[in-house]
C-alpha cells in the first residue's frame, strides 16, 4: 500500500491524498486553498484552470497522472475538499463518489465553473457499501463537522482497511443531525484498520470543541438581548453551516422575518432544502444585486421586523457584510443597531485587517457588535483520543495544516 | 453628595465605597483581596485583624472612621464584597443589610472567624423597601452574576438616587434564577439616577458573556462524552456558583452518584440548600479530611459510579484538586480518567504556575482534561451599554480593577 | 493657569496643547494623526484643509480660536507634531518657534502644501532664551528622541514654569548627538516646575529603551553578515532617523555605494545635510520615479556594489519597499538577497497586513529578512522616573495615546 | 551509518546522540534536563544516579549499552550537554573528548558529584585532529554560542563526514572570542558532509540573534544610567556567560568594585580564569554563605562603591537573587536601587512565577528594574541558512526541543 500526499500536508486548504493498492489508485478529496476563497461570492468559479494553477491554490497531482485511478472519494462539501474538482477531476476516467449533500455542492460548483468535466458524480448514503472495483469497497461512516453529510471514508482493500477523513469531531449535542456514529466506528476498529489518515490541525488544543447545541443557546441569548433592545439586527456566519442556520431560525422563533443575503448562502441553503435539511418557506433568500438592494430597502423601512443573515463574516471586501457597512444598498445602520458574528476570525494578517476595517465601519455608525458566537468543527485533543481509541489503527499518517488558517470553520 | 473610594479602585478585590449625604454615610461592600483567597479552604478565617491588615488585603477605611455611618450595604456574597466584614464592620455602630443568601454567607464567615462583631445582619428581599434612616431608603434590584442573591443597590437620598453595584450582567437564559429585572431598572432610570457606581473590569471586552444555560449545555456534552468513554470523572468549579452546581446535577441526570468534596463547597451549598436554591438530597457532601478520605476510597472501588465535584479549580496547593492529584487520599487516577475544569484560570503568574503544576500531575497519570467550560459573571461592553441605557444616570463613578485578576468568576 | 488639551490625549498623532496664563496663550505642537501618513510619500501635502478636517487627522482647535495666542512652540519635527501647521497655524497671528532642524522640516512642509500661511518660523538654538512677550519666556532644553533637534520646552510664566514635551528619552550612548542635557533639566527642577506635560505612551514598559549606539552595533553585525553572504542588500528605516542613517553609513564603511530612495528620505536628509547632521557626499539620493528607476537599473547590474536604503518600512502600498518587491523598477530580487528592516511594525491590523503582504512578496522571491533592528525614541518607565526626579514638578498632566499606534518611532 | 537519537529530540535538555559506523559507536553529548537545574547552586551534584534516573532528567541510553563505544564527544560545557556525564559515562570504557574549557567544567562537575567514574577527559584544541580509532577521526570547529569553547564536531568516518552540534550561531561582533570559523566550515562543506545534526530550536525565529557586542553597548548604557542616578546596583546573568561577564567588567570601567556572588558563578569564572578568558584580579568572588553575608554587609555600608553580580536570574527560590530580595543577608534594598537582568525569562509557567515573585519583592522595596539586556546563543533562521550553505550536507537530522524551554541561554 502506497500513500501519495498531494496536498494539505504541512499546508492548508488544497487537500488531496491518493492511496495505491495492487496497482489501483483511489483519490481522497480535491480541495482548494481557502485563504483567497472564503466568503468570496463567486470568484473561484470564474477562474480558468490555468489561472487557478498559477495561484498555487490547487493540489499538484502530476505524480499520479499515469496511475490507474478507479475513484475520487470526497469526504464533505467544503471548498478545501471539493474546490479543485472542476479543474482536476476531468483528467481521471472514473466517478466521483460522495454523500448526497456533497453531491449537490459539487454539481452546483460544476454548473458555475467555466470548465466542463464529465465524471459521474455518485451519491452514496452513509453506512451503505459501494463497490469501487473487484478489489475495493467503500463505506461512508457518519461524523460531525460543520456541514451536512460529513464522513469518515472506509476503504476496504486486500491489504487491509483504510480510514480517511481529515475534518471531523464528535458532538453529543448536535443540531439537526445525529452524533458521530460511534458504534460503527468501534466496529470498524474491531474489524481492523491498517491505516488511518486524520486531519490534525487542532490536535494540540486541549479538550473538546463546544457542541453546536451550546452555540444555539448562546445565539438564543444574544438574539433575545438584541430584540429586547430593539433596532436592526444583522447576523453573519459561514454559509455551509446549515445546523447554525437552523439554530438561528429556531432562536428567532417567528418573532422577526428572516432574509438570507448573498450568493453562497443561497447555494448552500437551496441544496440543503432539497434534502429537507432546512425549511426555507419563511425565509427570503436573495443574491443578485437588485434583489439584495430591494430587500435592504424593505428592511430599512421595517427595521425591527427583520433578522438579516448575510455573507462576508471575515470582512471580505465586496461581500455582503462589507456592502452593508459601506452603504452600498439603500440601508444605513443607526446607533444601537446590532451585528452578530456567528463565526471566528481566521487568524491571518489579511483577514484580521479585513475584519478590523469592517468592524471600524460598523462602530463608526454606532452598531453594537457580538462576536465569536461559534464553535469549530475540527477535532481537538480529546476527540482525537476518542477516534484513535475507537479505530485502533495499525498506522497513522497525519494530514495537517497550520492552525492559523484552518480549523476555524 | 460625597463619594469615598476606599477599595477596589485601580486595584481588585477589596471593594469598599462610602457615600456621604447630608452628614450621613452609607458603606457599600467590605471586600477581601482575592489573590490569596480563592479556593483556599479556611485560610482567611484564621487570620487576626492585624495579620489581615498587614497583608494589605482589606480596605483602608480610616478616612471615614469618624463619620456617622448608618448602614453597611452588601451587594452579594463573594469574598471580595463580604470578606472584610469580620475585620472591619465592628467599628461601625450600624446594621449590615443584604439579601437572604448573602446573609447566610456573612453569618458563616462570622462564625468561622476568630473575631467577634455584634452588628445586626438584616436580610431584605429584592424589590422591598428598607428604611435606613429618616432621609435614606434602600432597595435591592435583581441582577445576574455568578452567585445567588446578587443585586444592584438603589439608595434613595434627598440629593437624588444612587445605584451601586460592581458585579453584574444580564443573562436571558439563566439557570435556576430570573433574568436581571430589566423593568425595575428601567423604572429606576425613569425616576432619575443621580449617580451610578458600576464595576467596569470587563468593559473593554466586546459583546456579552455567554449565558449560564449555554454553559450547561456544554457541560452536558462533555459529561456525555466522559461517561461514554468510561473511567473516573472529577469536576471542579467555583464553590459559590450554585447555578453551575445545579447544571451539573441536571447534566448527570441520575446516571452517577454525586459527591461534593471540600469545605467551601460545603459552606456555599449548605447555605443555598436552606434557601431551596439547590437540592442536596442525592449529593454526598464531605469536607473534613477523614470524610474526604473515606469518600474517595469508595470512589476508588466504584470508579464509574461517581461524579466527584471538588474545590481547588485554580490548582491552589492544598485544595482538594491538588490533594486528589497528589495521591493524598486512597484514590489514584488511571489512564483515561477525566477531569473537567468548569472555570477559567485567573491570569496571574502564580495561579498559572499552580494550574500548570496541577495539570502536569494529572497528565502524568494519563488523565484527560476538559478546560474553561465556563462563563464570567461580569458585564462586558454591551451589558454596560444596556445598564447605562436603562438607568440613564447623571453621573458615573467607575469602580474597576485589573482584568488580570478580577472578572473571571 | 489653564491647560487646553486639544489633541493627543487618549488618542495618538494629532498632538496639540495650549497653555493660557494671564490672558495670554501659548500653543504647543500642531500634529497630524500618523496612521494614514507614515511613509506615504506626499499624501499629506496634497490634501486641502477641508479634506484634512474631514479625515479627523488634525486637532480641533475651536475652543482657543478667540484666544490671544502669542506663540506656537514646536518640540520636534515629526508629523504628529508639525503636520497640522500648514492647515491650522494661519489662523493665529503669531510666530512659530522651534529649533533649527525642526524649522527646516516645517518650511519644506509649507512649500509642499497647497495652502499658504504667513506665520514667521523662528529658529531658536537650545539653551538660548527666547522672549515670547513681556510676561513669557521660552527655552528649549536638549533631549534624545529619534530625530535631530528634539526638545523639552521650558515656558517661564508669572504663574510658574511649564515643561512641555511628549516625546523624549535619555540615551547615554547616542549617535551623532549629545546625551539629554541632564544638568540643565536638574537646574530647571531646582528653579521650580509648576507644571509638566509629558508623553506617557510607553510609561508601562519596564526599564529603558536600548541606546541608539547598541542598534548601530547590531546593524554593523547584520550588514557584515549580509556582505559575507553576498547578494543585493536593501535596508528600510524611518526617514527622520538621521542618527540611524549615519550609523548605516558608518557600518557600511565604504564597502558598498549607498543610495537613498524615496521622497521622505530626500526631504529629511537634505535638511539634515544643511545643518551638517549627515554627510551625503557619497550618497546617491533619488526620489522621482525616473531617478529611482535608473538607480535600481544600475543596482540590478552591480548587485553586490550597492547598499540601498528605501522608504516604506511599514509595507505601505505604493512606498518604495512595496515598489521594489513588486517589480515596479527594472530590478528583481534574487534568492539569497537581503532586506533589513531597521524599524518596528506599528501594531495595528492594517499595518500588520501591509507588512505581511510585503514580507510575503519578498520571501516568495527568496529574500532573507532581518527585522526589528531598532529602538524606540519614547521614554519607558525608568526614563520617566528620571525625568520626574530631575524636574520635580508640582503638577503633571500626562499626554498619552494608545501604545498600539504610537511609541514605535 | 546509524543514528541513535537518545535524548534532546522532541524534548529539551538531555541531549545525547550516538552515531554508529562499521560496528563502532561515537556518543555526542550527555546532557541534563535543564528545567530543574538552571541557577540551582549545587542541586544536580548532590543527586545519586538513581535519584537522577527517577526524575527523567537524563537520557535513556539502554539501546546502545552493548555497543562498542569508542568516544564520548562533548560540544560545550552547558549542563544540557555535560550534566549526565557523572551518571552515565562510567558505563562506557572510552575517553571523553572536548575543548579545554569544557574539560574544566566536566572535571568540576565530577569533583562535586557523589559518583566516581574513571573515563579519561581529553582536551583537544580547535582545528586539531584527534584520532578516535583506526577508522574515526575528530576535529572541533569553532562556533559562537554563549559559553567559551563551543564547537561543531566534525567526525570523519569511512562512510563520510558527520557534523554534530546543536547549539551555535555566527556572531560578527563577538566579545573576547573570534567569529565562528566560517572558512573552516566552508572547507568542511567542500570536502563533503554526509550528515549534519543541527539543533533547530529557534529555526522559526526570523533573522539573526543580536551580537554579543550589541548587548555590551546596551549594558554600558544601562550601567551609565544607574551610576548617574546613584544607589546600589545588582546585576544577574547566566553564570557560564563569560563574554557577558567580561562586558560587565568593561562597562564598569573601574568605577565601582565588583563582586561575583554565588557558587555557579565561582565555578564557571574560576575555570575561565585558568584559561585566561577572564581577569578576576579586581573581582571579589564569594560563594559560601558566610562569605556572601560578609560581602553584602560591606556593600550595605558602601552602597555606591559596588557592582554586585549574583546568580539566580530566573528567580529560582534559594538562589542569590532570591536571597538578596528576601533580606537573607545583612543588606536591604532601598528606594531607587537598581537591579539589572542580563538574561531572558525562560518561558515556562514555573519560571514565570518565580520571576514574578522575585520582581514583586524587589518592586515592593522600591528597586528599579532593567530587563532582558540579553541575546540568545541559538541560531535563528538566517544563521541556519548560513550553516547549511557552508556545510552543504547530504542529509540533515534535526535535533530540537520546544522553544519554550530551550533557546534562551
Amino acid at each position: 500500500m502506497k500513500v501519495h500526499t498531494l496536498g494539505g500536508y504541512e499546508e492548508v486548504g488544497r487537500n488531496m491524498t491518493a492511496v495505491e493498492v495492487h496497482g489501483e489508485t483511489v483519490i481522497f478529496d480535491m480541495g482548494f486553498e481557502m485563504e483567497e476563497v472564503i466568503g468570496a461570492d463567486g470568484e473561484v468559479d470564474q477562474m480558468t484552470t490555468n489561472e487557478t494553477l498559477k495561484t498555487g491554490a490547487i493540489p499538484l497531482d502530476k505524480s499520479i497522472m499515469d496511475n490507474d485511478v478507479s475513484a475520487i472519494v470526497i469526504g464533505h462539501g467544503h471548498l478545501d475538499h471539493v474546490g479543485a474538482i472542476p479543474k482536476l477531476a476531468g483528467a481521471y476516467d472514473c466517478p466521483i463518489v460522495c454523500t448526497p449533500y456533497t453531491k449537490k455542492i459539487i454539481e452546483r460548483n460544476l454548473e458555475n465553473d467555466r470548465k466542463n468535466i464529465d465524471n459521474d458524480v455518485i451519491a452514496v448514503e452513509k453506512n451503505e457499501d459501494y463497490k469501487i472495483s473487484e478489489n475495493l469497497d467503500l463505506e461512508f461512516m457518519h461524523v460531525n463537522h460543520s456541514i451536512p453529510g460529513a464522513t469518515l471514508s472506509l476503504l476496504k482493500t486486500p491489504e487491509g482497511n483504510v480510514v480517511y477523513g481529515n475534518d471531523m469531531k464528535i458532538d453529543y449535542s448536535p443540531v439537526i443531525e445525529e452524533t458521530t456514529d460511534v458504534e460503527r466506528l468501534k466496529k470498524a476498529g474491531e474489524n481492523g484498520v491498517e491505516l488511518m489518515i486524520p486531519g490534525t490541525t487542532r490536535v494540540d488544543a486541549p479538550g473538546r470543541c463546544r457542541s453546536e447545541k451550546s452555540v444555539e443557546v448562546e445565539l438564543n441569548d444574544v438574539i433575545d438581548s438584541c430584540y429586547a433592545n430593539g433596532g436592526a439586527v444583522v447576523l453573519t456566519t459561514f454559509s455551509s453551516q446549515i445546523s447554525r442556520l437552523n439554530s438561528i431560525i429556531e432562536a428567532n422563533d417567528g418573532r422577526r422575518k428572516i432574509a438570507f443575503v448573498g450568493r453562497s448562502l443561497k447555494e448552500y441553503t437551496k441544496s440543503a432544502e432539497e434534502l429537507d435539511l432546512i425549511d426555507l418557506s419563511d425565509v427570503e433568500v436573495v443574491s443578485y444585486f437588485d434583489e439584495c438592494s430591494d430587500l435592504m430597502n424593505k428592511v430599512s423601512n421595517e427595521r425591527e421586523q427583520w433578522l438579516v443573515i448575510a455573507t462576508g463574516n471575515q470582512g471580505e471586501p465586496g461581500a455582503q457584510m462589507d456592502k452593508l457597512a459601506s452603504g452600498t444598498y439603500p440601508f444605513e445602520f443607526r446607533e444601537g443597531d446590532h451585528v452578530i458574528f456567528s463565526s471566528q476570525v481566521i487568524p491571518t494578517p489579511l483577514t484580521r485587517a479585513n475584519r478590523y476595517t469592517l468592524e471600524k465601519k460598523l462602530k463608526e455608525q454606532g452598531v453594537r457588535l457580538y462576536k465569536e458566537i461559534h464553535t469549530s468543527g475540527h477535532a481537538m485533543k480529546e476527540h482525537h483520543r476518542d477516534f484513535v481509541n475507537l479505530l485502533q489503527p495499525n498506522n497513522i499518517v497525519p494530514s495537517h495544516g497550520h492552525i492559523q488558517k484552518l480549523g476555524v470553520m
